[in-house]
């Protein structure tokens, strides 16, 4: 009785030709992280568990997977290992771990899985990618890092709208501002967090709701929330008006128009990029600029992209204080979303050519020409099998291989190689090529 | 009290230099890959333990990491996860399920890490990387397989020697050839593993202490491991001497040299490849052609990369009859050897060419400068901070950016960007460029 072969719940598996176009996201990310100098970071799977847990133990923390090996189970040991859940507090241990070898500022991108012990639902997934980039300063960092984010992050998205995903807005903000505006509106410090808990809903649940929440929080009531909300809802430049003059609206105001922009400047357009005061980022982790994304033409998948700017990255490991910046794709999730997509369903082969298995005595000379075409880049695969003629254009069509080439008695006795153009369907185009030149027609066809 | 920051025993984490060369040799293998049509294939980190481990239980299996996630942990549940040890595995499983949709012959690449609770020791990893390459057949699969693996790893080790790896051989043989040799030699079949697990010491222990050994197997004799060590000490053309006729002989023989010839026409070079009789691969799993590749210069490193032919894949996971043939590099270990070597010091920044901040009044115009550099490919870095030009020199020079470029009051009045080659060392040659020019004659310097 055969085991059914089967993966774990929460796991994205692919077959090949969306593996190819999934690789080709995750390559099209790298070089867009590269181009602006980010270099590249791994970190092993697992971290020791005193490393990678803290003793508060926050909610993502409660969804962690232990690592254990067959002895230290035997052994009834408690597990010393577990899985990244996320590649921040790696990124905290790394550059503790390598601080003196690092040159600060220090730009990473990071493109691993990572692993979360999540309730199996759609679109909830237990192991997903993240492509994060982030900066991280030595005692200070220049606010123009925080800007120079959104023009990675603008240039990334432009080349994946090819994808299928369509245009994309980032959408900024900045918590400092907020804390000033609610300190203005008259909430005290202690119940910021859970002001901007409620704020972050806005775009999810109706105003008036979100209104009533802020309303039944402790030492709060309904004028206050009705003046945070009216707050939140004014553009930049009439924030003047509420008449608040505390050192965090100020200089939260400052810092948001100065990035703002420096993005411009570095060649964000204004349309990609949207002021949004009701972006708060629920964690109390961020101190500054934060950032979500969302695509133009679906809005309800959520923020794609999302982060911000923080005080300090590793004050558990580390007395060096290391304030960054950061922002973080969520490719696994857009995956889902294209895989049925189009731009999916176009993906050929890895191979660009196939030398078909037409006459044994001429199997050196397609041999050769293979040869020929992978030393100039062409990808060539070669069919093995004397199969029929039939079958094996039936597999060369199934597999996605954009041409076939075959010799047999009539093409070698012409000095030609047969090029079938199976991108046409059912009634491939052919051409007759000599030998000599045959790598450049492939180049030209494909090109 | 901060926690030391420390990644797990066992585990490789790469600076930012070393991480920059060892994606360049990842990428050289994947193109090296796709060159003869691979496709790729990712499969998730765990798997279930039912379908991941077999009733039987190798010695692998019992160095397995067990993965749980907090609530089963709590619960006391035995694991229902574990980490994948091998690539093989998983591809068993993968092909099996999602048999139908794939097209036969499946040539498939996989480069991912694999998990083993090895003891500690220096050169052993509990998480490395391996890079396979499979071609799998339903009920038959065309010999000419065997060869093209060949010609992809004699591919790929030809581009991996610019990394210092330096020429590498491969060598091959036939388990069915040594199982008619052994025949002939007059050992039984139920004792053909033990003498093949002794034979593989050949070359890592002296020939004599191997005999010794061999004629200590129950049933057999001092005479039978002379002729056994005899027989594979012989060159292939000299086999005939033996008299041997049994059937596996004859058709092991034959395969070796059709292989051989094959992989000959393929255009491997004969100083490259080595057939090798004494090469055996302890494993039953594999059936007839196997594979062991040395480094020329470093042989005492053992084999880097491996595998053969086997009969049956997934007989575990379904009825399908799914013969194959694979080979494994195993780039952790290469990587290790490599990591203090030249290459690997050698290597710059992702960035090739750094803007320095000299004066705020220019930085709107070396913003666009720097756009028009990534526009043409060339990744370039900003410099944000307002600090003394001798510390962002030093800066670019300890992040090993070729190229730094400046625009200062001086510069700005002449029309020209001023360009550092800091690949020059203390005293870089300077050139000024007018700004129309900067891309060509950065493009010019890198190339």
């Amino acid at each position: 009785m055969p085991v059914q072969p089967r993966t774990p719940p929460g796991t994205l598996e692919l077959l090949p030709p969306q593996q190819i176009a999934f690789q080709r996201m995750l390559d099209t990310i790298r070089r867009g992280f590269e181009r602006f100098g980010f270099l590249p970071v791994e970190t092993p799977v697992f971290e020791l568990t005193d490393v990678l847990l803290t003793k508060s133990g926050g909610e993502t923390e409660k969804q962690v997977y232990f690592v254990q090996s067959t002895g230290a189970l035997e052994a009834g040991k408690p597990p010393e290992m577990a899985l990244r859940f996320d590649l921040t507090v790696p990124l905290a241990r790394y550059v503790a771990q390598h601080e003196a070898q690092l040159a600060f500022p220090f730009r990473r991108y990071q493109i691993q899985r990572v692993y979360r012990g999540e309730r199996a639902q759609k679109g909830r997934y237990r192991e997903f990618y993240q492509c994060d980039i982030d900066v991280i300063g030595k005692d200070t960092l220049s606010l123009a890092f925080d800007a120079e984010l959104l023009a990675v992050i603008h240039g990334v998205f432009g080349e994946l709208a090819a994808f299928g995903l369509g245009a994309a807005t980032i959408k900024i903000n900045n918590r400092r501002l907020l804390r000033g505006l609610l300190a203005g509106a008259g909430v005290a410090s202690e119940q910021h967090g859970a002001v901007l808990h409620e704020v972050d809903r806005l775009g999810k649940m109706e105003r008036a709701e979100v209104a009533q929440r802020i309303a039944a929080i402790p030492t709060l009531d309904a004028a206050i929330a009705t003046r945070v909300l009216e707050a939140l809802a004014l553009p930049l430049d009439r924030l003047d008006e509420l008449g608040i003059a505390n050192e965090d609206f100020t200089r939260g105001l400052a810092e948001l128009r100065e990035v703002h922009e420096t993005a411009l400047a570095l060649g964000v357009p204004a349309a990609g990029l949207a002021i949004d005061l009701s972006i708060a980022r629920g964690l109390d982790y961020y101190t500054g600029t934060v950032y979500e994304t969302f695509l133009d033409g679906q809005p309800g998948l959520g923020s794609i992209c999302s982060g911000g700017r923080y005080d300090d990255l590793a004050g558990l490991y580390t007395k060096s204080k290391l304030p960054g910046v950061g922002i973080s794709i969520g490719i696994t999730r857009l995956l889902s979303y294209l895989l049925d997509g189009p731009a999916f369903a176009q993906v050929a082969s890895t191979a660009a050519v196939i030398m078909l298995a037409v006459d044994a005595r001429y199997r050196t000379q397609t041999l050769a020409l293979a040869r020929d075409l992978r030393a100039a880049g062409v990808p060539t695969e070669t069919y093995w099998d004397g199969d029929k003629l039939g079958k094996q254009l039936k597999y060369a069509d199934r597999a996605k291989i954009p041409l076939a080439l075959l010799l047999g008695e009539r093409e070698h006795a012409a000095g030609v190689i047969k090029i079938k153009d199976l991108r046409d369907g059912a009634e491939p185009r052919e051409h007759d090529v000599p030998f000599a030149e045959l790598v450049g027609a492939v180049q030209r066809l494909l090109a």
